[in-house]
Formats: structure tokens, sequence, C-alpha cells
């Protein structure tokens, strides 16, 4: 009998939009490199999007590629980069950035979420400290928006930590791999052109969105100098650099990139209501695609015979915490079948 | 009036195979990060192709990314890697080898090739260098085939190189970018079972020989240790790993691989035929995809006007060499009407 | 009127025979670059204080640069550094490890020592996770003896460490920046045999006990393939390396390394009384030559009109924690002006 | 019989005077890592000889520590250095430039010299190439003064080179691992004020010219932002940072790092003088402390047993060129010695 897949929002292809486009230009000539008008269209209506009509706009191939390159584009090699415990460069990216030679600083968070004044209470400690010369410098914090968890920063919150980088002289770095899972969602006020008011660089993530691969970076100007070569050096510059623009071009055309959120997103918050009725424990209040859910591992197993499911951590002893996962492509007859299981 | 475009292999999209196959599998639910059953078959058939039962095979996005991990995965921090002066890891990838903390070390080469002697002399000279401990360790010898100029190296010079390289304990590492047209060139002697043989890693090149993008590496047991995580470390682990195995496994499909480079040679063999009955000057004796022109500013400036190129270098005040490519998608049409051009 | 100098036992010059030998030897003619007889000699005296005859030693010049060495030199790319949360090279040395591309792994600590339960628990946890290859890969654990807050492992403590290292495949490398002051300790059970045997690498101190500078590395043999080489790399390659092994040869000279602790623990022993039965608040229970101390702010307003002490920390808004430490240098008259002064 | 030692400038150890000031300051206390009075009057010593008041001055430790630190000080990370192919930086430092990311671009030399119209061809074209983006961006040019092979450039030389740099945007630095043999040479027309307005960056040798050890750095204001870190990152800040400024205050006192620069080379004049004599081939054209001599590999053998002399590179089957070079140290009576049986 074939299982449920519920483990992650990469385990299927592309928005049929995406192949459809493939199928209509493949005999298209254009320069390589992302150097083509695809690319210049999909950058135009993402610019449009932001309402940032001079925002740098960038396409990459995956989440940890992007945020290597970005840290090491825009610091200098002895400046470090501020991230929650819980923040994706610090525990799932193997230590690409500090292959890039720059150290990520860690604080606590709540659900996923660094604390407006757990940041300003690190920052007056860390630039207060009489050995500050013997440390390394931060210079960028980075959030991830929705979280690993989930979870969703206000646009509140948002712009206190935007604040409080300014203050401070720091750039501040959205990871944005799920974005369209935040911004379709009802219980989120931040919108495309709050991202680019508050934050100094992000990304709006396909791969986990939709497309087959592909991150677009959007930037306030001057702060990513000789990015073409920087892309190139870190291997992320792709020959056929269409192949990553004419996917924003077909996700952001018109509202598909949001509605493909709000669709996984609606899923989701039916096998959340599901879950809860059914008993289980939801280990984080996340509101959007991801849930969390803490299982006795005797369940568990049984569940396991039926579904792909994702594993997140051990709890303790006898409870693991897993991920189920919704994404563009999930039916309302894979929700029911979950639910008929559960 | 459209202009004709032989500026690159990688300005159209990508063989048809591979968009049915995109189309047909877009529901598919797989496991992420190349751990699936496409990536599996894929890899079986370039195992069989290379007749090489126990090679490990990997997929990446692009040749700079290829190049950069494999010499990271293979090389420890003191080691460097031997290249020819036209080498592509030397003057075409942005630095990323020396990102990677490795040294190029260049050696003077004709029409892009490396001859055995001048390797077997330099690295005599290196290792009986009394100053030997103060300087980078080559550890690996670094080749294209065909060459950045289009050139072949043939078997018995292969064989040179790969018995000096073991003879000094170094790596054989071949840099296939283009490899279809290598295979599908009646000039080659070369097969995929004797690059497995005689290389100790290599890869198979995709984006310019038909994939959308994807190279494909081949590197005997146990010289890439935990090279998945060095993958993901270097940011070139894609989520949807199966969009990379699935269009090896078209190209690998029966005999596509190859047909494809016999056919793009074949226009090129016909247009290069043109040039010289036409007075042009061809820079190098390339028998593959790649035509190499000297050719005057003025004529040059004509030919813009109607022909798309690639820019390769000043010869002089006067001349220019530029290249022409001939891809998988080229029409014998096209290659009529640059003929009428010349 | 002259200040009291407490601050570091890095604020003097060095041992008088010292500088007797560097008189002694001032027009000797040597190979450069470590390879002289000093050096050879120096080595000698310290593998015999280790009794390991086969062990290899190497001298930089300070403790963050060898750190950084050492591990660049044992590790590969993907690998990293399990450390106390207060371990030196996480959070005072500028990032120097991660330059290297090495992440810090960091761990909860007691008085700045890892307790042996914590590691085996974190290791068990960290292998046994499903996503173990999405992330750095363990090889080496740092420690520091004395600890950054002059407390000592047990001889017990270090086997039961060690054989945890040894259960999961781990480098145990230890830091002994302060070496002589764990030595020189009654406290302290464990010798340089123990440190030989238990450690795969480890430093013996030089700097901040008694030379101008100076650190010896042990290291059992093939744990650091081409060093001279690395260490040339890493930019710690003396031309006149010998200056560095004399000061060992000194130092080892019979008692001389461990007597230089003893009468540094004796005094700072001695001032340890006397804070405490002035009522002062130790923080850490140090046995070595480093105190720490959780002063009130006007109080330490006072102190610092008189008395050179280090800055440690911020302990809340009206204490301060500080550092009094006491050399080779310090006189029993500074000690009894001190303790006039408290 | 004891042999004649020529083989280095730093095969003995330091200048008398460094001595007798590391005697007389030994129980001096002063704050670490350089931020001590001894290192602020060396500094203060050091941009009066250069007549550039606002100018900073670092010290580290070695040659090439200085030249891989500054680099990554004053460098972006996908910024490259240009030197000549003689350059040591490229040959002799084991990668360390490449270590820390950046790739050194090499140019054809003359006697150990690049020639200003050889820079600006190469920039021309390099800066006009239409793949520019595609490769690392140069910002340096790195010389040697006196060279490598202890040939000099004159004053007009680095004017030259150094309006080119500043025509091309790009910082020019010259490494002077031995400058007081330039400083101190009757052909030499450059002087230290000279370097200061004609480079941007550039060190003073301490090492090879009298020093136990230690370079200082002399920067023009804001080259070199956070460079304490930098330094510290680098493994390059020793906690008594006051023997190395104690040094070059002793080097600066009057006339004294000069003065020991003119003597040696007047040995070496009269040695070179004596080689013409009797027959020998000066390989290079020097006229400062280090000769060049190639020698027929039999009368090598015989020399070989009285005097040590520097291996430098194989010159043909039966010829070797050797370097002799004289120091601080060198005695008339050694010369005499020499001369005798030569």
């Amino acid at each position: 009998m074939e299982k449920l897949w519920f483990g992650s929002d990469y385990q299927e292809g592309c928005d049929p939009s995406i192949l459809r486009a493939l199928e209509a230009t493949n005999y298209d000539k254009t320069p390589g490199y992302g150097l083509d008008p695809v690319c210049e269209r999909a950058k135009a209506k993402i610019r449009a999007a932001c309402r940032a009509e001079d925002a740098e706009a960038w396409f990459l191939s995956g989440g940890t590629q992007t945020n290597a390159t970005v840290i090491a584009g825009a610091l200098r090699g002895f400046e470090a980069v501020i991230a929650a415990q819980t923040g994706h460069i610090h525990g799932h990216e193997a230590g690409a950035i500090e292959l890039g030679g720059h150290k990520v600083l860690t604080l606590p968070q709540q659900d996923g979420k660094l604390a407006a004044a757990t940041l300003q209470g690190f920052l007056s400690a860390y630039f207060a400290d009489k050995n500050l010369a013997h440390t390394v410098q931060p210079r960028m914090v980075y959030l991830s928006q929705p979280t690993e968890y989930g979870t969703l920063y206000s646009r509140q919150e948002l712009a206190q930590i935007s604040d409080i980088c300014r203050a401070f002289g720091l750039l501040l770095y959205v990871d944005g791999a799920r974005l369209a899972y935040a911004l379709g969602c009802p219980a989120n006020d931040v919108t495309l052109p709050d991202m680019a008011q508050l934050c100094d660089i992000f990304y709006i993530g396909g791969t986990k969105c939709g497309a087959l691969l592909g991150e677009a970076i959007v930037a306030r100007p001057g702060l990513l100098p000789h990015f073409f070569t920087v892309i190139k050096q870190h291997g992320g510059l792709l020959a056929k650099g269409r192949v990553l623009g004419l996917q924003f071009d077909c996700l952001f055309e018109g509202d598909r990139y949001v509605a493909l959120g709000r669709r996984a997103n609606a899923l989701a918050a039916r096998l959340r209501k599901t879950l809860l009725e059914k008993g289980y424990t939801l280990t984080v209040p996340s509101p959007t695609n991801q849930i969390f859910v803490t299982v006795d591992n005797e369940r568990l197993a049984r569940l396991g015979e039926r579904v792909v499911y994702g594993f997140w951590e051990q709890a303790d002893e006898n409870h693991t915490v897993i991920r189920l996962a919704t994404s563009w492509a999930t039916t309302d007859e894979e929700i029911a079948a979950l639910e008929a299981l559960l």
C-alpha cells in the first residue's frame, strides 16, 4: 500500500506553470549567467511586489548557498552574524557559514523566534565589553520568516529588531526559504514591502514554495559589492541562469506565490485542528505549513508504516518531535486520508 | 532582423526528453537531497556506462561548484592542484579554488593541453627542491576533456599523465564540462571506461551538454570522505535533488548523451570547413563543438551585427579571438544561414 | 604613586635564565625555521618530561595561533571542534577557528569545566541524529588545563573524557596556555606523562608561564601531517625558530617550569585567603594563579586607583567580575602591598 | 673544522642593543597585546623616520604572517593581489595567501623586479576583458624592496608603479623583509619617506635585519579596518606585544637600522668583487646583502664541505644557483676566510 507523504515541502516537482514555461521557451536563445530578459522580467516583478524599485535582485539555487553567499558578500572577514540558537545557519547548514570564515553568534529563542529585548541586551553588553577588540565584530542579524519552527514575526517585532540593528550599525538579513507560507497566512501582517523596508537583505524562497529550485535575493543597493563575481566564486552562478529567473517569473505572475502558500496553510490548519481533536500535542504553535507534533514512540512506529513524516528531534526517551508539512502539491484527499489514520 | 546565435552551448533550454520526464514525474513524491530512486537509477546508468560498478557518483549544479567542491573534498588544507595555464579553474572561476584555501599551480600548455613531459619535469623538480616544506604540496592534477580550447587528450596522452600522477602520489581529476563533445568526436579514442580507469575523479558535464543544469561526478571509492556533508557545506546540495538525477537519467538513456555531442560536432566540422574555405584563420585546431577563430576587428564589427558570438580574447590591436559554438539545439538551417553570412 | 600590577601573568618580561641564554648564544650560527640543535634539545627535554619518546613536538608563538594551527592541521574541512561555552577558542580568539573554516560546537560548563557526562550525552544524541549528514562532523574535543577560570580537571575526569573521545573517534586536545600553574598546584593530580597518555595533542604554554613568547605542541605521531608546511601556511614559522626552542630549553631545565608555577600559585593562595578574610566573594573556586573576584562597583573604583586588575565581565548592574593574577615575577612585597589595600 | 656560515641573514641572534634593552626592562610592568609605552615609542620613531605622522603602525612576528594578515585586512573576499612570478607570496609562503581566500595573479619579472610597463599592460587588458566579472578583481600590487633577488626598485620605478596603482584604484603594498639592506645601499634612492608617500602599505623587516623576530607595518590610515582584531584572528597578536615594540625601539634608535644594512652590504660588495675576480658567475646583479651565484655542481660539492650556503634552485643538470648572504653579525674575518676558500 502506498504511503502518505507529509515529510516536507520539497518532495514533489513544481507548480505546473513552471513546466509550461520551460516547454514554451525551450528553444529561445538568450545570453547565459542570468543576463537574459527572463531574469530581468522576473526581477522587475519582484521589485514591483516589494515596492522597491531600486532594490538589487539576484537568483541563486538553494537556501544554504544563498545564506553563505550573502553573508560572504556583505561581511568583512572579521565580522560575525547573530542568529537564534535554532537558526538554520547555525545547526543545519553543515558549517557553511564558518567555512566562509564567519562566526555565528547564537542567542536564546522562543518557538524559533529571537526577541527584540534579547537582541538589545546582547548587543549592549557585547559592545560595552572592554575586551571587544579581542572578539569578532557583530555585523549582521539573521532571522527566518517563517522561522525554522513555522512561527512568524509580527510587523511590530520585525520593526523593533530592525530599529535595534540600525542603532548598532548591523545589517538585518531575513531568510525567507518558506516566505510564501508567511505571506499567505491569515495570522501574518508583514508584507513584502514591509520586508523590503525593514530588512537590508532578504530572500524569497522558491525551492520550498513551488519551484524546482531557486531563491531570490532582494537587497538594498550597495550592500553586496561585485556580487556577480562573489556568486561565481561561491559556485552559485548557473550558465543557464534563466532557469532560475523563469521560475520566479511564473511564481510572481499575479498572486500565484502567495496563493500557493495560502492553500498549503489552509490544509495545514485543517490537519492541525484534527490533531488537536485527536489528542496529539503540538510542539510549537505554528500557523504556517509546518506542523510540529510530539508523538510517543509506539504510536510513531505505527504511524511510520503508513506515513512519511520528517524526523525533527528526540524529545525524550519515549517521545519524538516530528514534522508534518503541506505544500503546493498536497491534496484534500491526502489530508482526509491522513486524518483517517491519526 | 533576428540574430544568429553561436555564442555558446548554454544559450537554449534542454534536450526535450528532459522536459517530458519533468512533466511525467512532477507529482511523484520522493525523499529530498538526492536520496531518491531517480538519482539512484541515473547513478546506476552512469556506473554502467563507465564499467565502474564500485564508483561513487554525485550530482552537482555547475562546473565551478563541482571543481571547488571536489577539490575541497579531496585535498587537505596544505595541498595544491596543478593545472594548465589555460585551465578553467585558474582563470575563469573567480578564484573559487583559492576561496577554498587551495593554490592552483600553473604549467605551460599547447592548444589548451598539458603535455606529460611538462608535468613530469615540473614534478621532478618540485619534489627535489630542498625548500619543498616551505611550499604547498601538490596533490592533484586538473585537466579538461575537451580542453577549454576544444582540443582532446588521446588515450595514450591521458594514460601517460595518469601514470605520472600515480608515480608521484597525485590524484588525476578531469573536468568534463563538455564531455559529450569529446565522446561524440570521431577524433577521440578515450571512452568513459577509459576515463574511469585512468582518472581518480572526473565529472560528466550536463549544463553544456543538453541539460538545464547539472554535472555528474564519478570517483574512485574513498577519495571524497563525508562528501554529502561537504556538498551541503559548499552550498551544492539541492533539496529537490532529483531535478539533477532525472536529467542524467534522460541523458544516459541509450546513446543519447554521446549522440547529442556527435551531432553538434558534425555541425561544427561543417562550419569549420566553410570558415577555412572563406579564408578565416582558426586559432586552435579543435575537433569538437567549439571553434576559435581569429578575426580582424572590422570584419568582426560587421559580423557582430548579425551573429551572437563569444568574445574570447584580444589577439592584438587589430584582431580578436572569438568562439563559435554549436550545441544540441543548433539546426542545419542556422549553420546554412551563418555560412551565407561569412 | 605607582600602581600594583595584578592584571595578568603576561605583564612582565621573562624568567631571567632565558635572558642569560639569549646572551650566551647570540652569536651562535644555526639553521633557520626551528631546524637547529637548540630546538632539538628542547624537544628532547619535553619528550622526556612527558615520558613520550615518540611524541612530535613543535614550537609556536602564541595561544590563538597554536589553537588555530593545530585544529587546521588535525581536522578535515567538514570537521568541527567541541568546547565548553567558556572555552578560549569560542569567545576570545576573534573567530580564528572559524576563519580556518571550522565550527566550534559549544557545551554547558561548570566553573570552566566540561563534564564527562555532558560530553557523553551530547555525542550520543549528535551521532544518533537522523539529520547527521546535514551537519558538521565533530572530530575534536578542546579542553583547557587549567581552564579559563583557573580550575583543574582531575586525572579521573580527564581519563573519562579521554575514554569518551576514543569511543566516538574524536581527538582530545588540551590547551595548556597556563599549564605550569596546573603542574605546580598541590590540588593537581594530572602529570605531564598523564597528559601525553590521555590526550592526542596538547600544548605547554610558555608566554603566560615565564617565557617572552612561545608554546610547545606535543602530539601523538601522525596526527598532524605536513605540519611544518601547515605552520608556515598559517604564518607561525619563525625564521629564527631557535628563539622559541631556547626558551623551552631554559624552562625545562630541571624543575624550573613547574617550580615557577608552584611559586605563583603559593602567592595566589595567600592572596585568596586574605580576600576571603576581608569578605570578598570569590567567583570561582580556582586553585591556581588566577583569582576571580566579584566586586561591587564602588569598591572597584577605589581599588582601580591603586591596582591594575583584569576586567572579566559585568556580573550585574552593581558588580563586576575581575581577575587578579600572579606570575613568575610577582614578589612577596607586592602581595603584602595589595593585602594592605584590600 | 668549523664551517663558515653564509646561508642566510637569520642564522644568528640579534643586534646586542636588543638584548641590553630586554635585560633593562625585564621587570617593567606593562599592559599586554602591544598596548604599552614601548610599542608606542617605537611607533613614534617609525612615523618620524617615515615623515608620516598620521600613519598607522603595527608589529607582527614574521614575513609570511605579515603578508597574509595585511592582505586579509585590506582586501575583500573577491579581490586579488598581483605579484611578480618570483614574489615571495607566490612561491615561498606555503599558500598562505590562498589559505586566506585570495588569488595571487603573477606577472613576468626581470631580476626579481616587476616593470611598470608590464603592470600597465596587464591591468589595461584585464579591466578591458569582457569576461571581467567572471574573474577575481585585482585590488593590490605586491612588490618587495629589495626583491627576492636582492635587487632594488629606483624611486622613479616605484613612483611609476604607484601612479599606475592609483590610476586603476589598486593598493600598492611593499614587502620590506630586508628593507635595511635597501636603505643602507649606495645604489638606493628610495627613502623611508618615499616609501610612505608612494606606497599604501609597506612593512619594515626586523627578523632579517637584526631583530630576533618582528616586522613593522606602516599603513595609510583607514586601509586596515579593525586591524587589531584581524591580527588576533590571524594568530599574530602576542600577549607580550612589547617584545616586538622593544626591538624596533632599539633598531630605530638613531641611524642603527640603516647602519646595520650598510655594513652588511659593504661586506657583500667586497665578497661579490672577489667572486667575480675568481671567475664565478653572478646570477643576478644584486647590490644588497644577498649574492646569487651560479656554481657548477662539482665545485659546489667541495665548497659545501666548508661553507654553509643557501640552496636556491637547480639552474641545469650541472649547475646550481646558491645564495650567500651577509648580515649584521658577519665579520671581516669570516669574509676573509671565505675569500681564501673560493
